[in-house]
């Protein structure tokens, strides 16, 4: 009896410690993945200046517009870009439909799981590989299929699903950003239709908010019912340039505030930074190989052909403030698996 | 003394027969400017059916996606549609810079206001007009170009800004919409850069949920600060099979309900009428020439080169159950000026 009361006793104080301890600091935290320092104080007191009417940087709620790239910032894009690894899935899948892949670059060296002689067929053989795997169905046909493919894929180091491969501190940044009545919209070079399946359940960023890159459709009639086809033909390439390109058309107004971590941000970065008032600018840094990956090559980590991170973008990104987030040092947890 | 309580007697007898009669009346009646009818009813039955939890056709609010089209639908489009009346005014202002169209068709017949032969120069000589009035400066530029353009220009007409030509009943209809929770797009053959700096103000409709026809632009360094620059290229014609394309690109959803008034609205409306569910597709039938404008040809009304509205659309529109909105009959006020 008394043991029990003892254990009782105990386990109460313990309650009573959390919820005096936990309580009001996850309370006062909306980025609770974040460890203290000079990158979380950046965001709040971005948040804090645009949002306070007594501001002289005060937005208004229908222009709080934000975008974020996706691979590398939101989620992860090593070994190779997740929608890489679906069209290598997909060729596989739809090899013995194409015997004549057997024979010919780049399908042999993807049906080989020659990923150096993949690697070696540059931009030209990514893009056969992705019009092969992309193109010749109905957008609700794709749908399924990436769907499907989300389901079942496991990404090959984490053994997860690419799903759950996101960025917990981004994820409360989202919704950090949302709860402060900022609209987030996904600005990638990854392609839209592949996206939209998961942003709305993975992110909380309905398909309207979604801007990728596409390829043209084309609309029929079949059986009657009308369809949308997808033709192997490049529609828009949001990436680098493309970015500002896309967000103008898409959105049509500036972005306060950006975030990616490749080269191919920094034109959006600039384009935002460009804009009157308070801004806000962040590039992922890619410098933890324990917890996830460390890539650049800046600040001389290792080069890699996803996610390049230059010298140069790191030396412009010095010169005009933007956030440097370095995996290591500002987030205190990467997944939402993680300890 | 007698007289002037008698007066204000009389007076206050008045208003409270105003209150009496109109005030519930126009509590209960969301669109004030529909006369009662089976249009007005069929609109009333879909928003109640689509939003009641407990229906069969409810709609979440996610998924409450509306698209209307514009010229014809949403405001006026004769004598000629208001980006044309735009382009011409824009060459007309530009001729001092170009000694040349004062020889060269079709830009000639602009400055010498023949408009048959403008006519006649068909989409080549529009599409020529558009580039030379709508490229070569940048987003920003052109942005404030269009705003000074409907702050001074005035429709032929009625003498009115265009801004002001805009259908009452079909404003009403947008805000009865988004007081249901529906998400209101502009999906049209105009520019998407022609439209957007007014759809706030005149539509309640933000930038981003305008999709239009568009040019190419280019990011561009201009004096250390990046531009957008307008390219006298197409980029995206919203118009025809293009509108599905263009909602697909842009919203990534299948709207519920869609609304046009021309051949050009078609696919539009196959395209939401071949979803699953309650659906409400309307066509503007503009058969009013004393408060508006007549033409067809469909019903036997004259031809017109600005928003054709062909027999065998009114065909499909009657197979299909789409709602025909005669603004004869429908509509009790036509414009907010009206009477």
């Amino acid at each position: 009896m008394n043991y029990i009361r003892a254990r009782l006793t105990s386990f109460s104080l313990a309650v009573m410690a959390c919820l005096v301890l936990v309580g009001p600091a996850y309370a006062a935290d909306a980025l609770p993945s974040w460890n203290d320092g000079a990158t979380k104080q950046a965001i709040l007191e971005f948040v804090k200046t645009t949002t306070d009417p007594s501001s002289d940087d005060f937005v208004a709620v229908e222009d709080r517009i934000v975008t974020f790239d996706n691979d590398g910032t939101l989620w992860v894009e090593h070994p190779m870009y997740t929608q890489l690894a679906f069209a290598l899935d997909r060729v596989k899948a739809l090899a013995p439909q194409h015997p004549e892949w057997k024979t010919t670059q780049p399908f042999k060296a993807v049906l080989d799981n020659d990923m150096k002689t993949v690697a070696a067929s540059g931009e030209k053989g990514i893009l056969e590989l992705v019009m092969a795997s992309h193109a010749g169905m109905s957008t609700a046909e794709f749908e399924a299929i990436v769907k499907d493919w989300f389901a079942t894929a496991r990404h090959p180091r984490f053994n997860k699903p690419y799903t759950e491969l996101t960025y917990l501190p981004m994820v409360e940044l989202l919704e950090y950003l949302r709860a402060n009545d900022f609209k987030t919209y996904i600005v990638s070079g990854g392609g839209i239709e592949f996206m939209r399946p998961m942003t709305q359940a993975v992110y909380g960023i309905p398909p309207e908010q979604v801007i990728g890159s596409s390829i043209k459709t084309q609309y029929e009639m079949k059986d009657g019912k009308p369809v949308l086809m997808r033709l192997a033909e490049i529609n828009f390439i949001d990436d680098k340039t493309g970015k500002p390109v896309g967000i103008n058309m898409y959105i049509g107004k500036r972005p306060v505030a950006s975030f990616g971590n490749s080269d191919g941000d920094r034109q959006m970065l600039e384009w935002t930074g460009a804009g009157e008032g308070a801004r806000l600018m962040g590039l992922v840094y890619h410098d933890d190989a324990d917890r996830e990956y460390a890539y650049g090559p800046a600040g001389g980590l290792p080069e890699s052909p996803f996610g390049t991170f230059s010298q140069s973008t790191m030396d412009e990104a010095k010169k005009n403030g933007w956030q440097i987030i370095s995996m290591k040092n500002d987030w205190a947890r990467i997944f939402a698996f993680d300890e």
